[in-house]
């Protein structure tokens, strides 16, 4: 077994459209770093996190340590971790910061324990990292920060992840304005019902998204790429947004949505050339509005967490 | 062009588990038989329907009438038709009756009109035969049983209807007990509110079907079968149900549900043997039960609506 370990689990977009609480991808290029290693002692240690001091070290609140701390409970382990954290997914972006952390948390820890678990399987503990700054365990964002691709979670009861083919061409144009949505307010502005016409047209849309996906017909991805349930709500919250989607799909995006509770933005797209005309329109939109952004070209990340290198010989 | 045509359109089943009013697949060898033919005036003549004296011979009000004359109002036609129509498929069974015919009359008054419409543009036609009964254009039965296969009515605004590819050994059990739920009857119970949480469970759902569908994944097809919001509702109109359901699972079938709104239940299976294994098990329960009832083994219907022969010399 390693000692110590660096990996890396990239930022992510949930919801994709019409599957609220369902649906995640996972981006290239863009995600937290952890450098874990195993203590002698039965110590979990969080180093301070640069640029984000405010980011809590005990490992009872930190979403790495409580991610950590659910895979020792359920091997009914006393293993001790040292844990450096890199951020490089900003908190409140929307992108799966907190998820990001959680799944490299579960898959360093794995790993150095000679994986126990397969990534599906590391998904649960991961969970519970969402649930320490949500309140609530989702699945959304963890499951495609391990897996990799464009991920569905079909059931909490019992869990059930699913990985959901989607053609090479699939690109995605990102932009982060920096303002803050905390995800824990922007679910308490949603409804809890639903009309059922309203509710058919949605599943309708999530049925068109994964028949597209599976089948490359990126005129259905985009014809599905619809969410007349939550969008609606939540965009008020995001300043510019209509003029920012109507300006990807003028660039040429499939669809454009919230990604996650926001206030990112994402725009999918056939190819990369046309997801750089969208990533270049939402950094003028936005420069013009004069609100700090930052925009990204990904295509989606097959991979998922993954080990950077090993830090210190096997032991 | 041919002056006289008999035409087949399969039964369906519509809904499929969690896709209320979007999924549909199409049956082989059970299916309504149309004979139509040119006049040489504009009339649009029905012959009284053996075995269903009760159902109308006026071209407004019969479905077969009111499909082809919304395909005649498009054309800006007066074309006249006689049409003898031989109903295969029960009404009332909740195995897309009414489509069968709707679909069967555009089908086969598009080919005896040289054929100016796509089987998919035919769905708009057949669609109005659906209103003329149920009040409700709807296309979830219409669909499969002009195009064949499973298929998606993503969307009526506008319509958006798709083929999802399947595995090949894929099979339909079905059972229909021979008592009347009216279509009408059965939309009138269902809540017009859906808890958030059971609608994201229910696209949970959808997702996981297109995926195991297009995937082949047979499993994952048996964990999505599943309706949390009208199958509570609508289950306690058919007698016997979740006894049948049981049956079907500890024969082997993947998943069970109501077909369209009832009072017929399928279930799905991975080969033919499975299919005929739950079509026995249905039959001895109904028996025992003491209900007629009629049971089907078959595959998924590639081709959808056909011609089985062309009754005269072209003209």
């Amino acid at each position: 077994m390693e000692k110590k370990i660096k990996v890396f689990a990239p930022a992510t977009v949930a919801n994709v459209g019409p599957g609220f609480d369902i649906f995640g991808l996972a981006l290239e290029g863009i995600g937290d770093e952890l450098e874990v290693s195993l203590r002698d002692d039965s110590a979990i240690k969080i180093h301070p996190i640069e640029e984000y001091e405010n980011l809590p070290t005990d490992p009872d609140l930190n979403v790495a340590g409580v991610a950590i701390k659910a895979l020792l409970k359920e091997l009914d382990s006393q293993q001790g971790f040292e844990i450096v954290i890199r951020k490089r997914v900003m908190p409140g972006s929307g992108l799966g910061s907190s998820a990001s952390s959680s799944a490299a948390a579960a898959y360093a820890a794995n790993e150095l324990l000679g994986s126990p678990f397969s990534k599906k399987e590391l998904v649960r503990f991961a969970m519970e990292g969402e649930r320490a700054t949500s309140g609530k365990a989702h699945a959304d964002n963890v499951t495609p920060s391990l897996l990799g691709g464009f991920t569905l979670v079909r059931s909490y009861g019992p869990l059930d992840v699913v990985s959901i083919p989607y053609p090479k061409e699939l690109y995605v144009a990102v932009v982060h304005p920096q303002i803050e949505v905390k995800t824990a307010d922007s679910k308490r502005i949603l409804k809890r019902e639903v009309a059922l016409e309203m509710a058919i047209s949605q599943w309708g849309n999530v049925a068109g998204l994964v028949a597209g996906l599976a089948s490359g017909d990126f005129d259905l991805i985009g014809r599905s790429l619809e969410d007349h349930i939550v969008e609606p709500i939540r965009s008020v919250l995001i300043p510019g947004y209509a003029e920012a989607k109507h300006q990807a799909i003028v660039s040429g995006a499939l669809g454009c949505n919230i990604s996650g509770s926001g206030p990112s933005i994402f725009a999918l797209t056939e190819g990369k050339a046309t997801a750089e005309k969208v990533a270049r329109a939402f950094d003028e939109y936005y420069t013009d509005l004069g609100i700090d952004h930052k925009v990204y070209v990904s295509g989606i990340n097959a991979e998922g967490a993954k080990t950077i290198n090993k830090l210190a010989e096997k032991v």
